[in-house]
């Protein structure tokens, strides 16, 4: 870390601040600037709380010089980590396609989609049982009977499952049932949810926050992380912007600045990211082309009476169209379809 | 609502879509344009899902005439709410001040700042117990045991506790302890908390989340109220922007434009919008401009080393000063201090 | 367009504005809902300013159905528009690579680079002479002599040159000596300068402004169009968010949404979008999987020492390795490299 | 400036890289981290390109401690800057209100305005005669005969003129007829307009673009400055964001942190910011609380059938009810009327 101190700090001040941070354990090197005197942190600083510097009034500006997470960067651990679903590996070469229903309806919707997504190759099933939905007038999922079906797909085709949870309480009662459990975007930073899942043995699909930097999703994984679960795939759902044809701006630019911070696994949700059925192609290929170990998208078998998102869901047959285009893709790029 | 149909719709495909709606007890009017049908639908369709009809392929566009929320839209109640706690009342003409230390540290401290705050005219002692923190790193709040110091400093100068709770297991344990139970700007789409926050007996302080548009508040606040609970109090705090000085943009049009839509009382968080302490007077001034109904302002003796926020902290003789200016603004506006 | 009238609007005042709307030639459909009156005016709305609908104090909502651009509109164009330089084909199924130095500095360097971008498959040669730069005291091009040495670098290679042009003095001083004109990001408004570019007879290349929406593109473009030229190359260059790492974030769903709003080719600038020259590569690959008609690539022989954004450039060597690269992806977009 | 330079750069680079720094004349201060090696500048940096030290590839970072702009800048300047013009005072105390019709319509129009507004307290006249409209097909002002309107004006209430000029041409041609020359939004990072009015003897307004940070709009006062043209009125009209019920988001802690960092006089337009004439009054009142130097005001005597703007403009006597109250703030403030 880089302190620069206000003109005219009265030198005692410095001397109490110094004496402070020796306390902490790291060493000091001071500047004398023409204006300003600045003095670098050098050694572990992760242990000094940030806002516990800028607090001081006569820091001027806290400059980072390592990132502010540990466990989750690229520079404690520089070799990717790969995470073993059921025998099907994510990340570090490999690509896995997510695809489902956005919500569970029935046994007999989920166990058809489900038959059919693993025909045209991907590896994993996704469908929510439990939805946050903006308006508490809308379809809130089948909660535990959506949880029943998908077990029953997955016993139908093999597909491990993907799906939502939402509070400590459902995480409790039903991550058992689930292959990886996700932590939607507007629950990325629930804190107390990051930290009960930080503490269960399941693979955690978190997503990016709608007005979440690279940073605070990578604080994110971080929480979990530190309660000693490592086996996270972060996910990129697009960002809030003043662009209005889009529901959010999918920020493709993340996976490659994620793979340089981080050595976890990154996939896109280019159905979310967009709302639009028909951008859900040209941003999955975009996708792999940027350096993405997976995608996930909608697939509804009638998408124009979907319970939820129907917009932003394509049918079977063009999901069969986009995994043969996305092959040609995965192949280019070296990677391995899981 | 008013749906525009993509041009060449097979005719087949509008009147099912029509025979649909009519079931849902909602009148039809017909328009053909140049290049597009219209459909309106009149009547009350408030419980149409609007991704149903977004999902169907031939829908070109989906308008809301009439806004998503009903329990907070001042269209079905014109007269403003006024929430009375412990015969302190908050919106219509009543101004509040909420005051205190981001985190409760000990006893002494939130118990001296609550005495000071109170002599300069707060009507609310804030307090963190638990702490919504970016890093897992950082100090996460002291818990139960703050709330005891809380409900101390309430019992030596009687003023009203609002304290944050994140977790629906929280409210149930604590929600008893506090009198404004207040939700963060990260909880404020974690529905599941909302949920909860509707069954109880206390007034809710809901904090608009970083990139929630004001629907998107008022969508929160419904889910609330949709449970039972009308109690709410709608704060500002900053969205995220672009910009860099401060840690988010004061959205202070904000405020008029909640009063035109909806009837619940609007508060501001001058310290969280900016980060910097320099900027709470002018942002607390130009709150009570903008015409909220309050300010919620951080009070620590001792900034400098404060475990949380101490850079957007203000120090009680400075509190005491923002008070006297603030009560000059609070008489033009024609309100009453609480 | 539809516009909703406020509750309890008098008749009269709606009679009013009809009477004015039937002089403007439109058809007036009226339907009453439960709670507001609604009007669809139908046939060429095109001439109807909309600020002089929203002005009326009864109306509530002024909502478009067709798009306020014509001339870019897809609709009354759907043919993709193919813009010819010099034997180069830009739009519908051609794929064309820009490449050159943010700025010119000597005409070794131009001429060099020129002829190595050229052997590694660019199609066109870009480079700046006159500089929008941030900072008065920065760089601002060599200007008139900047052009010569492109010039020399184009008779040497036979590419045709893009260079951005910043006032109507220039334009009309400096057009002819360039092959495709470029209106950067920031002057994307500057409406006098669309205007003047609309009356020569040169390419437009238009950047995408930072903080512009993508009717706001197609507005800019209209003005040019407007004037007479259309033959106009749209590019998206990263849009302005709370993103902190990457200097904006590149929206490439942009590419199919103008695809399908307009008929004229865009193309991609990996390097102003990202400001980071190892994010070049991966997203020039997505901006092709995208849909994109091209990419606009930094490329300088001695990034370490540029007199302009070095830290986006890219060396030859590995402007060679992304072409490569590149030419995969365009086969199986089924492009053909112009 | 301090320069971090990434983990294992080569000894040679780094003293490659201080010897071209001791050329420019700054001293080096070196601090050797546990993982980097930083690099302190110091003495005077504001000669040196920051994009000429990102571009070498072994920096990992690069941290200003001096804001890039000197001319704007407090440090520098620490006393207010007050530009007169005939006799009426700008900045420091003095609270001016600018008022009048977006655009100039008819010489009536104006007149009539003008003579209420004045009436009513306003010290300048505003008045479009050349508009940047978005659509080529709106509206595009009076051009030279809205000036005569102006002047016609101003004779006649003694009201000096503020307008837009939006070209070089244009300020050549009519500066000399306008008091205070307007430079609008969309041309903040127009710097050949910027140049241009950087060398003319009338005080500029110049209006935040709408998505310009703070320091991208003090470097462009800073371009001005540059020029010799010290009579700079900045002014905060909004900034982009997700937002969607108002036009923009009016950034009003902008006030303080612009007068925190420089000298120049800031003033605030509401009526461009919300683009909603119900906004206007709270806005206009939270702007004189945040310390603005003045407002701007949109006033029209028909808004119904302005030409332009008209939902965002108010009436005489709305404008005279505002004066009212934005008196007993500029009292409140110790502000003195212009």
């Amino acid at each position: 870390m880089i302190v620069v101190f206000k003109e005219q700090t009265p030198k005692n001040e410095i001397e109490k601040f110094e004496a402070k941070m020796k306390e902490l354990g790291v060493e000091l090197h001071e500047s004398q600037g023409s204006k300003y005197f600045i003095l670098g942190l050098v050694g572990d600083t992760s242990n000094i709380d940030p806002s516990r510097i800028q607090s001081n009034r006569n820091v001027e500006k806290l400059v980072f010089v390592q990132e502010p997470y540990k466990k989750a960067n690229r520079m404690f651990k520089p070799e990717d980590t790969v995470i073993d679903v059921e025998g099907r590996k994510i990340g570090k070469g490999f690509f896995n396609v997510i695809a489902g229903p956005c919500s569970v309806e029935t046994e007999e919707q989920v166990v058809g989609i489900a038959k059919s997504v693993k025909k045209s190759g991907a590896s994993f099933l996704r469908g929510g049982a439990f939805k946050p939905r903006t308006s508490p007038y809308s379809f809130q999922g089948l909660g535990e009977k959506g949880l029943e079906f998908l077990i029953t797909a997955k016993k139908e085709t093999g597909l491990p499952i993907v799906s939502e949870l939402m509070s400590p309480q459902q995480v409790e009662k039903y991550a058992d049932k689930i292959d990886i459990v996700q932590i939607g975007a507007r629950n990325m930073q629930n804190f107390d949810l990051l930290k009960v899942v930080g503490q269960i043995n399941k693979p955690i699909l978190l997503k990016r926050g709608m007005s979440a930097t690279i940073e605070d999703l990578l604080m994110a994984a971080e929480y979990i992380m530190s309660r000693g679960n490592d086996n996270i795939i972060l996910c990129e759902r697009g960002i809030r912007s003043f662009q209005k044809v889009t529901r959010n701006v999918l920020d493709l630019s993340a996976i490659p600045v994620i793979k340089k911070k981080s050595h976890l696994p990154v996939i896109v949700d280019p159905s979310h990211a967009s709302g639009l059925w028909w951008l859900v192609e040209p941003m999955a290929k975009a996708a792999v082309a940027a350096g993405a170990d997976g995608v996930m998208v909608e697939v509804h078998n009638d998408p124009d009476n979907a319970l939820c998102d129907g917009q932003q869901s394509i049918k079977p047959q063009r999901f069969d169209n986009l995994m043969n285009i996305l092959k040609k893709y995965i192949e280019i790029e070296n990677r391995q379809l899981s």
